[in-house]
């Protein structure tokens, strides 16, 4: 290796230690740096000036070598912000929980997503190693995604690969969808209780959310008649398929309702299918937008839940002008999914590694959840739950009435338990006091001291 | 190697066979894919199983495989859905040129990106591939960003890390920002002409444009302060180094008038930085960003610009409640960046091969941008340039009153050439017909012949 090659390894070495470290802090000296990376003094003053040219430390003859600071800025005024500032269209409060994970200390019994060991860990390294070589990786795919990737997306669904639009994960589908098919001011109506990403999404595009009840069998449709008679709604927003949180499966009977609603008043139906490769028990029945020719169903797809909660890579499925719509509104927001992304999905969704991965999937899912249901009616019957889920991620469980959640879960946050405050689920107040469990994210033995921890905080 | 990771193997190559074929298409038979995978009749037979348990190809006994075919939808009508969409926000016409490249045939003359041959290759491939084999990578980071490249972008600016949120590349930082710190309905302010992605982001965000003319010292600012007058706009959309598509830089004592009027009227300046790291002919003036204490001034970083356009990462750096906004709000949109192209950002950043990429880009946009400033002044002079740019990627040129660009434009595509329509840059009519030049996109030779045939169009 030439000086020059060695005094720039040293200078990256030094680059990586420079931006830990604060504006002002001392460098070691030339002479202990020789020794560390066993290189001349030569070297490393060359490595030393290299990161001096670029403005990163400063060399102050006879004292040595610092980080470089720039000069403070006054004592900021921010007064005015809060005039030039409108209302906050988004709930801070509920968007700071959605995604988080607590810290690593903590059990994670409320992450929507699979924990490190259920990855397909080796795929994705082998994939992703691979993809970020190729030269498609670093230059654009067309605006909705890479042909490769939205035919294979459109395999998913009774779709045309011209259907799809490759979008960064399951929340940027959801909250372009619905700002894309709705009016700022207008009306989406949910289920209740709903996924807080979706009252989020709504409340970023300004949308107004009506609520309308569910049970076992998804959401009530004679609710949802009256619900659409009343606001004149454009948009409905369901997850038919293992809801988060209750799991409920909307029944076979009540998917032909809702297509027949959303026929006679006009409306986009957008079908959140987070969780359509997580099936536990037996698979769930085929997708809304598999029996609507006529494009009132508008699907979202995500890999983040199934593969990894780092690879964001979604799609928004849609026919007719509102999928067109869709695709060319959404150069405005964002030019096109990271291709190394794209490169990353097709490889892995053409692999035997997938489906066996999903396999492995459904078995480890059955057993978390099944440990965590043996354990609360083993070790915390006061919490009751209403119906065992058949597939997602999550278990929606009911507190004895008075239980003050909000307490409940700034308790088991003290004992290092993350749990979901029911709360969030509703856009008003709860009709009974809830926690949301996930069972994907801790292992056997967490959830079971999770439960032990939960159990003992409600008993105080 | 087992029989039965044989089978899996060859079950992976035939999967990605069969998304290149039609429903019904045929598979070769079992001896030929024998012969062709050199494996026995029973292992390809296994392969066929697995693809046939995934429902991706079917065995008609004595006929052979075939691929699957989900049965068709009936005829579809889409005509309630022009009831159901509301007008559209976004200009398609406007969107479908965003960062289009014309087909591979083109000489891409209008390509707001880095030629294949400008990109730091060797370092994407080496630390993205590094990258996709850390654990990290697969995991969420915080919403805001992993706080080591928060650190390493906030260096970039007189910035805190606790200013910064990284996004998917500028566009979407510039159409997050529009959207957040504006209410739908008022104004944004922008030089004119102005960058196609800033109007398309405006009208993203349901806001409403209005104009001031630049000159060679960017922004006038004696109009700016009426038209802040008139329209009581609060937020001003700025590109104040290497403007696209002029080229201005705004003059120092412009920068210092911005931010008077910017305190005086209590607006937000959105400093598109996007250029940052493309000078030519000497550093740019420090960024607005930095003269500004009081949180007016939220700065737009971009990596697809200098680094990479498959690099999707940027950056939005805003101090004060309207930071907080911003970071707060981004949950609703986008969980987080996805983490393995944030990991390689981190990487290249603190590479001594970014600085020394940076230096290389520097010698070559500058040999590029010479050459087609010679080629228009010695090919066709009647292109006349305004002021040559001292970096950016773009040149500005101005036709003969009285041409029509659209025409030319499309005269241009049809032989081979990719060129800006001026009309794209201007939210009213433009004043002239102005052409705009990329010079990062094309080799030296495509440029002169680019600028060859522009004139035999010209001449017709």
């Amino acid at each position: 290796m030439s000086n020059d090659n060695r005094a720039s390894e040293i200078a990256d070495r030094l680059r990586e230690r420079i931006v830990t470290m604060r504006a002002g802090e001392k460098l070691p000296g030339v002479r202990n740096l020789s020794a560390e990376f066993q290189a001349s003094a030569a070297t490393v003053s060359a490595a030393l000036s290299e990161l001096s040219a670029f403005g990163l430390v400063r060399a102050e003859p006879g004292r040595g070598t610092f980080v470089s600071g720039r000069e403070r800025l006054p004592e900021p005024d921010f007064s005015w912000q809060s005039q030039a500032l409108a209302g906050a269209r988004v709930d801070a409060d509920r968007a700071a929980r959605l995604g988080g994970y607590g810290t690593a200390e903590h059990i994670p019994l409320s992450w929507g997503y699979l924990a490190p060991e259920l990855l397909p860990n080796e795929e994705l390294h082998r994939i992703g190693s691979r993809a970020a070589k190729s030269g498609r990786s670093w230059m654009m795919t067309p605006h909705a995604g890479s042909p490769e990737l939205r035919r294979i997306l459109a395999s998913e669904y009774r779709a045309d690969p011209n259907d799809v639009l490759v979008v960064s994960g399951g929340q940027q589908g959801l909250v372009f969808t619905m700002r894309t098919l709705a009016e700022p001011g207008s009306t989406v109506i949910t289920e209740s209780p709903s996924y807080p990403g979706a009252i989020l999404a709504a409340q970023s595009a300004g949308l107004t959310l009506a609520s309308v009840p569910a049970d076992a069998d998804g959401i009530r449709v004679d609710r949802l008649a009256d619900e659409l008679e009343r606001t004149r709604a454009r948009v409905i927003y369901l997850q038919p398929s293992y809801a988060n949180p209750t799991g409920a499966v909307l029944s076979t009977e009540r998917r032909k309702q809702v297509l027949e609603l959303a026929a006679r008043h006009g409306v986009f139906v957008i079908e959140d299918d987070w969780a359509r490769h997580l099936d536990i028990d037996g698979r769930p029945p085929a997708a809304l937008f598999d029996d609507d020719p006529d494009g009132h169903v508008v699907s979202i797809f995500t890999l983040s839940k199934p593969a990894s909660p780092g690879l964001r890579l979604g799609a928004i499925v849609a026919r007719g002008p509102a999928g067109e719509r869709l695709r060319a509104s959404r150069t405005a927001d964002d030019l096109c999914v990271a291709p190394l992304m794209q490169e990353i999905a097709c490889g892995l969704l053409t692999s035997s590694a997938w489906p066996r991965h999903l396999k492995r999937l459904r078995t480890e899912l059955a057993t978390r959840r099944d440990t965590l249901v043996s354990a609360i009616r083993a070790i915390a019957p006061e919490i009751r739950i209403p119906s065992v889920p058949r597939g997602g991620l999550h278990l929606w469980a009911r507190l004895p009435q008075g239980s003050d959640t909000r307490e409940i879960c700034a308790a088991a946050y003290t004992a290092g338990v993350l749990v979901g405050d029911g709360r969030h689920f509703f856009t008003d107040e709860p009709p009974a006091p809830f926690l949301r469990f996930s069972y994907g994210a801790a292992t056997e033995a967490q959830i079971i001291e999770g439960v032990r921890r939960l159990d003992d905080i409600l008993e105080q």
